[in-house]
């Protein structure tokens, strides 16, 4: 290959708040969540996930849910909300979200461990969500976890991935989005069944979610863009992951994303430096390193290797 | 673009016991140096790059590169030194490598900073070396620091590149690494670089030296494989880097690589299961953690994520 060709635009989906956060060992206080969408709005992100309206026995971190949505709805941002179900649909709408995420599992192992019925059933109860959400008026984005890769039915067929979609998108959906929530994904992966699919649904919006878990994720993003892709879901600070996998980083850092985007000419609508305030709240709160290479760089030194020793190459 | 093509097999060239140890806090002691060097070479690795032949006062890390030569030429790789001078190559060729690596900058500022001299002094003086060595019946790599920028000269013009690398092909060399030395360069660039000089240059082999500075080694590598580049330099446990820049992370780490590539379906030669044991061994020595994303994992967690709490997407 002499060319390649990159889009002009691209979105970044800052999902730090509620996929980031909601596998801290802490909560985030709500007047500091509030403050890191501030951030991340005023840094010119233009789309949040600011949290998860999951039942707070499973996710303590996003109690405060509501008061979070309430509180930044107005800010000038498009605000989504993760929905496991209709009760949650039914607080998303309450507290006012402008959309919501709808999350399961490609594969039967992750989606009973995660949502504890099957992939099946989700399917059948996340149309009707969709079906619902949309009446309502709310944007929709479908995120489909593990495409690229299970911990429990390790490899997944594209076809297994292209049924679901399948039966999303004769629903209504258009914008869906493919999860490498485990980390396990590879760029000649991520290119062919990108390409695929948006090759066989030419309508539908392809999101990419990917994780950094192997140190792949800019390359994966990379690949994604190569196949067309032009919306990716990332995480300030590079939080989120697994918590069983203490080690391994976590989300598809969105200072790292946004720095590979418009160093290459790309562009995100998103200011670096401001990005790295909403970075730097996370950081002071955290108390242990963030996880992306830009808030490594930027609090390690402020020039460039000055007078390096010995023989670099 | 609807498909990639990617090579069959591809060269991890190991750089980690010169260019990964040289800028370490301490030396690693000699006869753990070889036992790493031999632990690569179990794991696969055909090249490896030993050490240095610099003047011990510029790096006395490397002060015991013939010993570590003589004690790991007879191991079944292929062993390379860097060499600065004609007094490197005579110690190099007395030693006994198979191989050197010849280096300088493209851009002046660098290479006053780095080589204590300008670059077209440089590039003279590494034209009767590569000379010299050839006749020597060595194998000759040409590494060129900073091509796709300069810490001092900013942004580096392909022109200028191209002019070094015609002066050095004139002279007989076969084998040109292109090095991100300060970890700056971006995917697209990686891969126009490498396409326009593999184009210019038919009958020379192109290598990439990356830097996983801002994260984005692998993509990278991934936009140099496009390009048609099947030969990288890597260095076990992501050592090495700048000694101004404590936070940001070293060379792209040999581990990660050979896990992307593998992950391709490339042949690489290397297990990465015994390419982990050599990783141990610098991570007991260093005393703090590794750089590379497979390390981390590794030591993090044995299996993925049995059961994730909350919605992963």
């Amino acid at each position: 290959m002499t060319h390649i060709a990159l889009p002009d635009t691209v979105r970044i989906v800052d999902v730090g708040p509620r996929d980031g956060l909601q596998n801290e060992p802490k909560m985030l206080p709500t007047a500091q969540k509030i403050q890191l969408v501030q951030a991340l709005c005023a840094a010119g992100v233009h789309e949040i996930e600011v949290t998860s309206f999951t039942h707070p026995r499973w996710i303590p971190n996003l109690a405060d849910a509501e008061d979070v949505v309430r509180a930044t709805r107005d800010m000038g941002f498009t605000s989504f909300a993760l929905v496991p179900n209709r009760r949650g649909l039914d607080r998303a709408l309450a507290a006012g979200v402008d959309g919501v995420t709808l999350v399961m599992s490609v594969t039967d192992g992750h989606n009973q461990a995660n949502l504890n019925r099957s992939a099946a059933d989700s399917l059948e109860e996340l149309l009707t969500l969709h079906a619902l959400a949309a009446q309502a008026g709310l944007k929709v984005r479908v995120s489909l976890s593990v495409v690229f890769g299970c911990p429990f039915a390790g490899a997944v067929s594209p076809d297994a991935v292209v049924q679901v979609i399948d039966r999303f998108v004769a629903a209504g959906a258009r914008r869906i989005g493919l999860c490498d929530t485990i980390g396990v994904a590879l760029p000649h992966q991520v290119h062919a069944l990108s390409a695929q699919l948006m090759a066989r649904h030419r309508d539908v919006e392809f999101e990419l979610h990917l994780h950094d878990t192997r140190g792949m994720a800019l390359a994966n993003a990379f690949a994604g863009l190569l196949a067309g892709i032009k919306s990716f879901d990332a995480a300030i600070g590079g939080l989120g992951g697994c918590p069983y996998a203490p080690g391994a980083t976590g989300n598809s850092a969105s200072e790292d994303l946004n720095a590979m985007l418009t160093g290459m000419g790309i562009a995100t609508g998103i200011n670096q430096e401001n990005l790295l305030q909403g970075a730097a709240l996370l950081a002071d709160w955290r108390g242990r390193p963030l996880e992306s290479a830009a808030w490594r760089l930027a609090t390690a030194h402020k020039t460039l290797c000055p007078k390096p020793k010995g023989n670099p190459a």
